[in-house]
């Protein structure tokens, strides 16, 4: 007997018929022979909705505890709707709250961590015939305090559920059909890949890929969790996102993001002298920036450049700081730039390949993109271009690399 | 430092301005120098949403744990955005969960009874200085399931908190103004009462009065608790539900009150033999129909007619049984009628007052309406007439006992 868990995220269970189309599946899933525990999102627009509530109740947004004990009715409407939907199928089913999944973390409202899952209830359902449908996106504090895991974690529900019991395979459904070669919106002979690596898509992840959040990636690849993204409008087999097979022949590309929601800043003629980067990004850290790519020019003269990208929802706190880091260190000054983008090649097989990242910049410069900065890993490398070169980027790589239908 | 009970229905905090109203009432409270306590339903039509979504995704109407799990969503939203709200005014604020309050029920599922409070985190709270706001209607179970206490609970959520704390006083809101007289859409010059006993309320709630839900008033008479039944709106002072008390003087009578939910059931010709009526009754009360009104003519040759009320929502369920009873006890058959009314006088001061009943009938035959069923207790006459006699009757009866302003 197979332990399958399955996630739907709030497309997936959006509308009363959609319900119904998730209870039979699962009903299916179940009466083939598998024991199945569910990980459910809040329903559509729900946690929005339940989002402009509180801005219209308080001068000023808020977090916190309240904010969590808020939106955790979300998920609490779904799985009881999905339960009741799946016994009318005439399979049961169960629904827990992430408190009564088990699910225990620290003490962070709002973004909090994982700590220990103590899967008993969840155990006897499964032990007792039943499909267990939990919340996503909630569990309980050490402090007994509700929590949220932070926006998108439903799928790190399922994957820690996933991991905890041993599951033979985690199944995300979605809205879409798995994981593109690029967003088929932009490339429209974008493929779908039947088979990527968890490092690859954890580069996708922290790339612009909108198909898993980071996290959950990060605790399937920390935890050796098969994760299969598919779609929960055509039920069609999707994407399979695993550990690196060495027997399996693998594409050199698999594919290519892109983002546009971060800014670049530059420091500029920042003092050559040990310790000034080490104070500069542990300043930017304490205040809760979120630094993604740095680069560090050779330096001339004495002085060089650092530059940077960071979320542009973190421009205004980043600014603060870096007014005061700025004449401590006694750099020049910094510029703040929101209209770039980044485009990302990502791939296992670019390791074994050398000339990729040759071919990346020869193909944007053949078209007269400008490459601001690049940083690389064994399986990804990045440039940050201006925005509007972003869409086309995309394309001209796409086909570059030969990645299309 | 007075301890303070305040309870909102959904009307009241039915939207985000409705929510800050209500918060600038508890901050104003809490900043008096009270200790309060907050319990509150879910807002306007929520509890309605959801069950027509339960309803959208079963064939059958469902009920048991997954619909409590379902409808606890109401409350927990409208706690986290009061306390916000609450917070938002400079007067700290901690929301509760019917479990996280530590009210703890039997495992009746949709109709669960408080078997005991543990108060320990809301006494924290109101130790560090903050309001507490708790979910109504809500419960976790002996089997630590979470369950709901029945509709119209959150007025007992309140009084079992004003009891379990020893509170000054329970002040419900709601949107009247109190207690009155005679339903005002029916009699323009009914009084707001400024003070009636909790006899006089429990008959109330039981024959027709929507004020308080009948329970959390027997639940206040068993506790001794102080009610001040109040509106949201206007913020007057409304009406005090309290112990009798010897030294006022009382009204002959506190008001009228008519009901036209219940169906009058008569079974004819039933053999007057030892044992028949309760096996009868027993009948009923095993298959959940909820008898009220009983009235057994003396016998004549050997039988009698029996006649009953009960919720026109358990006729189906009695046709069924009676179906079966009757022929078991060789009755001659039994008789539905759905359109009839029941009018209820009560007052305490009814107890020392000889010729009340005589009034009451006397005022309706004198406007030819016929009594088909009475029914007295010591503080309250109800008398079953015609459905389209019973608005009138309201009107007659609340002038002939002066009641009106």
């Amino acid at each position: 007997m197979a332990l399958i868990v399955q996630k739907y995220g709030g497309t997936s269970v959006g509308d009363p018929d959609r319900i119904k189309a998730v209870a039979d599946h699962i009903a299916r899933t179940a009466r083939a022979g598998n024991q199945v525990i569910v990980a459910v999102s809040a329903m559509g627009k729900t946690t929005d909705n339940l989002i402009r509530l509180a801005n219209d109740v308080t001068t000023k947004p808020a977090g916190g505890r309240e904010m969590d004990m808020l939106l955790t009715a979300g998920e609490r409407i779904s799985i009881a709707l999905v339960s009741m939907a799946v016994n009318d199928l005439g399979v049961p089913a169960v629904s827990f709250t992430g408190s009564q999944a088990g699910i225990v973390t620290d003490t962070e409202h709002g973004n909090a961590k994982i700590v220990e899952i103590r899967g008993d209830r969840i155990r006897a359902a499964l032990d007792a015939g039943s499909v267990a449908v939990v919340a996503g996106f909630q569990g309980v504090s050490t402090a007994k305090e509700i929590v949220t895991l932070g926006r998108g974690a439903s799928d790190l529900t399922a994957v820690a559920l996933a991991a905890h019991f041993g599951a033979d395979s985690c199944e995300i459904y979605t809205d879409v059909e798995g994981v593109y070669t690029a967003d088929p919106r932009i490339v429209p002979t974008a493929r779908k890949q039947q088979r990527i690596t968890l490092e690859e898509m954890l580069e996708m992840a922290a790339t612009g890929g909108r198909v898993l959040a980071l996290r959950s990636v990060e605790y399937a690849r920390n935890h050796g969790v098969k994760i299969h993204v598919r779609s929960s409008f055509t039920w069609a087999p999707g994407t399979w996102v695993t550990e690196e097979n060495p027997d399996m022949e693998q594409a050199i590309i698999s594919g290519v993001t892109h983002d546009i929601s971060e800014a670049k800043v530059t420091i500029e003629q920042v003092p050559d002298q040990p310790g000034v980067a080490g104070k500069v990004f542990r300043s930017l850290a304490d205040a809760n920036c979120n630094v993604d790519m740095i680069v560090q020019n050779v330096s001339t003269q004495g002085h060089t450049d650092i530059s940077f990208t960071l979320p542009k929802l973190d421009v205004a706190r980043m600014e603060v700081v870096m007014a005061a880091i700025v004449a401590e260190i006694g750099a020049k000054g910094f510029q703040t730039d929101p209209d770039v983008g980044r485009v990302s090649l990502i791939g296992a097989g670019m390791k074994t390949h050398p000339g990729v990242a040759a071919t990346m910049f020869e193909t944007l410069a053949n078209e007269n993109i400008n490459i601001e900065m690049i940083s690389t890993s064994t399986i990804r490398i990045s440039c940050v271009v201006r925005q509007h070169d972003v869409e086309n980027a995309v394309r001209l790589l796409h086909d570059a690399f030969a990645l299309g239908a």
